[in-house]
């Protein structure tokens, strides 16, 4: 088969550890970043995997990243368990960094934000007390961070649930898998 | 390319709210509805997304659904935790009613029933006390409906955990992902 | 099209039952599963379901794995709850007897474990008490055993989170998705 096109894909992200070469004079400014900071957010650094497992793997033009919790610098900013420890909106700002965290480790795969073509799928978990009723309204912090960043392509199918534990008690963990170009 | 078929596949998602147009002079009868009805069941209406989320992403000919929950007719049928409030049994049919609303997800995505080449994965949820040891039982009301419509193509790989809260309290939740024609 | 490869794909899977023919006096042994053995495990025989699906599905050349739990010859070796009735470290071998199944259940579907192209993810579900915080630090016990095997090949998107139960009261579940060739 001939190539297609000049860059190819695994080159993109071969070099997704040094991403300055995308700020070039001849690349545009990725405008989900300008997004994002029109909405007064930045970019996280993208979070080191808390085990034996890497922040993403690709199948096709498919990108299925890693669980991430809610963890800023290394610091996680949101712990124990909703309905005692943490209420529905505390839980909710944990699920948009969450979704930040998401966003840093999309960068860090392909190169730019704006490779995304649509989220295809959502899992949330909310640490919380059981019985706990109200996941859907906490993984909104994160849905909702998507929709406005990506309009129609950052919907996507999800599941919320609220589970016993997760990794250093943080209060939300958030996984997505999504189609990029 | 060259257009293989009269019917381009995008057009049936697109035209998914009308789903009377699937049933003209032309169109055969949906022998995967006939089953459900020989089976004295019904299509519920498609259950809305509790979230801001969508019921359904497509990649290739890959359906991704939505988690949904023990609900009919927005009214949830089964609440509560299994081992205080449920048990195995009701469980097990708030399951079906789950397996019922992912159909009509199906459909609404799809356009017909008969267009599911297989299933591929089910995730289940149970609502359910600490130590609850019983989670294939109660999602096997879900399971048992894909293979009574759809034979073999209807078996799928599957994960069934009991989890601390689903949402708006329901007792079961179940994910599935197909593959489509 | 014209057939590219003598042994089709679809014929592996079908004579999955009979592995003796990979056996056979032209048929290199298994890599994998000699490193396997240089580590002093086996492959266990392949679990059975425990409820209404089957052990995997495959889509193009994914392998999507049903959950298992740590089950050896019908006999479930770790019960009850992280924090209460294990710790980290018996709930880490647990992990790594989840791993060891799925294996089986790799060839069992693939006829070979040397047909694995990457470990695209996986699951971990750990039984224990609420407010659990080691979640990786039990999976860990899965993923080392991947990489151990399969180097790079075996690293992996992954999600760990405690839940309120597991199937037959095991302490842990794992599932997996990979990409075969």
């Amino acid at each position: 088969m001939r190539p297609l096109r000049a860059r190819p894909r695994s080159a993109s992200v071969e070099t997704a550890g040094d991403p300055r070469q995308f700020i070039g004079a001849r690349k545009s400014m990725d405008p989900i970043e300008t997004k994002l900071r029109g909405l007064g957010l930045e970019l996280p650094t993208a979070p080191t995997p808390g085990g034996s497992y890497v922040p993403h793997r690709i199948s096709g033009n498919t990108l299925i990243l890693s669980g991430v919790i809610c963890v800023r610098d290394g610091i996680v900013t949101h712990t124990g368990q909703v309905g005692r420890d943490q209420t529905v909106p505390t839980a909710c700002a944990a699920a948009e960094l969450c979704a930040l965290n998401l966003l840093a480790a999309i960068k860090a795969a392909l190169g730019r934000l704006d490779r995304v073509e649509e989220f295809l799928y959502v899992g949330g978990y909310v640490n919380a007390v059981a019985g706990f009723d109200q996941s859907p309204q906490v993984i909104n912090g994160a849905s909702d961070l998507f929709v406005k960043l990506y309009g129609d392509a950052g919907k996507h199918a999800r599941t919320a649930v609220a589970v016993a534990g997760l990794p250093r008690n943080a209060t939300v963990e958030v996984q997505a898998t999504i189609r990029f170009t």
